[in-house]
C-alpha cells in the first residue's frame, strides 16, 4: 500500500494529512508550517473552522522559505452551508483563497447536504450557525431553497476556471450522493465522512469505493474529537484508546505502537484517508509515519470493525432544537 | 383522533387502507371489490406489484353495481424504478390508468429513489428487476442516469393535467428528502416508509410530521411480510405478534384485540396511515375498525417504540450482488 493515492482524477493525495479542525488561531500559522517541516503535505482545512488565515500563512511561509513548492501540497477546504446559492459559491471560494494568500485550491468540499440562508461576507464570517438577527433572536437557523445538484453545478464552473482542481461532498449519505452521481458532470473525488469504529459505515463505504470516490475519514479516534466539544455522547462513549481490542492489538505490536496508530492504520490500510489532528510533534511524527510502522492483520481489521456500534457523534439533527436537519435519518 | 387525515393539498385520506402488495392475481378483484364492500376506501397498489389490472376491476365492479363512488375511493399506484426518465414517467402512469381502467389517480409515488434503466411496457411490465437481456444474462441491474428531481418533475406535470391528485415518495431517507424539498414545487403529500416497532425511525417521521406530509406505513408487522418472500433475516427475527411486550397489551384489552391490531394502532394513534393486506374477511374488518376499537395509553405506545432495533427487511442493498443500492446507507 502506497502512502499516497490517485483520485478518480489523476491527482496524487496523501492517505495521512494533518485536520484543522479545531486548531487555535494563535497557534495555527506555526503548527501547519511546522507539520510541513516534518512532512506533511496534506491539510484539510474548512471556511467553518475559523483558521484559514492561519493555515494560509503556515503554508506561505513554508513556500517562501523553500521547504516545499505549492504544487507538491494537497490543500483542502469547504464550503459551509450559507454559501451553497450559486451566486455565493464563487465568492465564498475567493474568501477562502484570499484568506489563505493561494490561487487554488486542490479540493473543495460540500461540508454538509443542507443549505443555510446566506450571509454577507461582511456582516459575519464564517457565520457558524448564524444566519441572521432574526434567527438569532428566535434561537433557529435559516435555510434556503437551494438544490446540492444546483451548488455542485457552481462548483464544477469553479474546476473549468481552475480555482479548484477537484471537488468533494462531506456528510452526504447513500442516497444523495447516488442522485449527485446520476446528475453531475464532473464525478466527486472525495466523500468525508465521520468514520471509527463505532460508526464503520460499511455498506456507503464499499459503494463509493466501488464508484472510485475516495473516502476520508474524520474523527478516527470516536468519541475523542467530541469530548473538548463538551457533548454528553462522546463523555459516556468508552474511549476507543481504551478499548480492549485496540489496546491487545497495539501492544503485539510492540511499546512504540499506540493505540491511535492501530486506530488510524484500520482506515488507511482500507484504502481510508486520514486527517488527525495534534499539536504535539512526536504525535505529529506517529501519525505521519503510520503506514510505514504498522500493518494489521486481516483477522485484527475484522477485529476492530467488529466493535461497530452505529454510534454517531456529529449529527445535525442535534445542532438545533427548533430546525431539524436529519440528513442521516 | 379521526379516521381520516387531510394532506397538505387539501385532500382527504383514510388511516387505513388495504395494502395490493402480493395479492394474487387470481383473487385480487374479489378482494378488492369486497373490501370496498366491507367499507374500505384507500387501496394502495404499485405498477410492481403487478396486479393493477385485477384491482382495477374490483374497484370498476363495485363503483358499477353502484357500492361506492369513485371520488369516495382514494387510489394510489407508485412509479417503478424503470420508469424514471420524464420521457416515460407519463406513458407509465397511462399504463396503470388503463390497467386500472379509471382517469386518475389520487395519489401516484416515485416507488424508490432509484433510477433504473428503461424497459418499454411491450418488452417486459412489469419488468421488475429485469432492464434488458445483457443485464440478465450478466445477473445484474441497469441504471439510468435520471435525477430524482427531473422524474419528480414529470409528476408534477401530471398533477397540473390532473391525472393525478397529489404526489409521494416511498422509501426515501433524510437527506433526499430534504434535497427535494428545496427543490420542488409542488409538495410531496405522503412519504411511503417500511415502519414497524423494530424500525421506529422516529426523527425522519418527526422531520416529515413537521413538513406537513403523511407518513404512511408499510410492513406494519415487521418480519411477517418478508417471511414469504423466503428471507432469512425475516425468519430469524422474533415475530412481532409474539413479542411479550405486544402480546401484554393485547391481553390488557380483551379477548378481542388481537397483537395485530395493537401493531396497527400504534402506528395510527401517532397520526401513520396504515396498508395491511388480508384475505380473510375477519381479519379485513379487524384491520379496518382498529381505531374505533382500541386506544392505546401514552406509555403503552412508549413501550411499543422502544421495541426499536432498527432492523430494515426491504434494503435495496440487499436486492443485487453486484449493484449496489445504498439508498438507507
Amino acid at each position: 500500500m502506497s502512502d499516497i493515492v490517485t483520485l478518480n482524477n489523476g491527482m496524487k493525495m496523501p492517505l495521512v494529512g494533518l485536520g484543522c479542525w479545531k486548531i487555535d488561531n494563535d497557534i495555527c500559522a506555526d503548527q501547519v508550517y511546522n507539520a510541513i517541516k516534518l512532512g506533511y503535505r496534506l491539510f484539510d482545512g474548512a471556511q467553518d473552522y475559523g483558521n484559514e488565515k492561519e493555515v494560509g500563512q503556515g503554508i506561505r511561509r513554508a513556500i517562501d522559505e523553500g521547504v516545499v513548492e505549492r504544487q507538491e501540497l494537497f490543500v483542502v477546504s469547504k464550503l459551509w452551508n450559507s454559501f451553497h446559492h450559486p451566486a455565493n459559491v464563487r465568492k465564498a471560494l475567493k474568501r477562502t483563497l484570499d484568506d489563505m494568500g493561494l490561487d487554488y485550491l486542490d479540493l473543495f468540499y460540500i461540508h454538509f447536504p443542507i443549505a443555510f440562508k446566506f450571509v454577507p461576507l461582511e456582516e459575519k464570517y464564517p457565520p457558524g450557525f448564524y444566519t441572521g438577527e432574526e434567527e438569532e433572536k428566535n434561537g433557529t437557523i435559516g435555510l434556503e431553497n437551494v438544490t446540492i445538484l444546483d451548488t455542485y453545478r457552481a462548483l464544477e464552473k469553479l474546476v473549468d476556471e481552475g480555482l479548484i482542481k477537484s471537488i468533494g461532498i462531506s456528510n452526504f449519505s447513500g442516497s444523495i450522493i447516488m442522485d449527485l452521481l446520476r446528475g453531475c458532470s464532473i464525478k466527486p473525488v472525495a466523500l468525508q465522512i465521520e468514520h471509527h469504529p463505532y460508526l464503520t459505515q460499511e455498506h456507503l463505504i464499499k459503494y463509493v469505493q466501488n464508484e472510485g470516490i475516495q473516502v476520508v475519514a474524520y474523527s478516527s479516534f470516536g468519541p475523542q474529537s467530541f469530548i473538548e466539544l463538551g457533548m454528553e455522547l462522546a463523555k459516556t462513549t468508552p474511549k476507543l484508546f481504551e478499548n480492549p481490542t485496540v489496546e491487545k492489538i497495539a501492544k503485539k505490536y510492540g511499546a512504540n505502537v499506540t493505540a491511535s496508530q492501530v486506530l488510524l492504520r484500520w482506515a488507511t490500510q482500507r484504502d481510508i484517508a486520514v486527517i488527525p489532528k495534534s499539536s504535539k510533534k512526536e504525535r505529529l511524527l506517529e501519525n505521519l509515519n503510520v503506514n510505514k510502522i504498522l500493518t494489521l492483520t486481516q483477522d485484527e481489521l475484522d477485529q476492530i470493525s467488529s466493535l461497530n456500534k452505529n454510534i454517531r457523534f456529529n449529527d445535525p439533527f442535534t445542532w438545533n432544537d427548533k430546525v431539524m436537519l436529519p440528513i442521516f435519518d
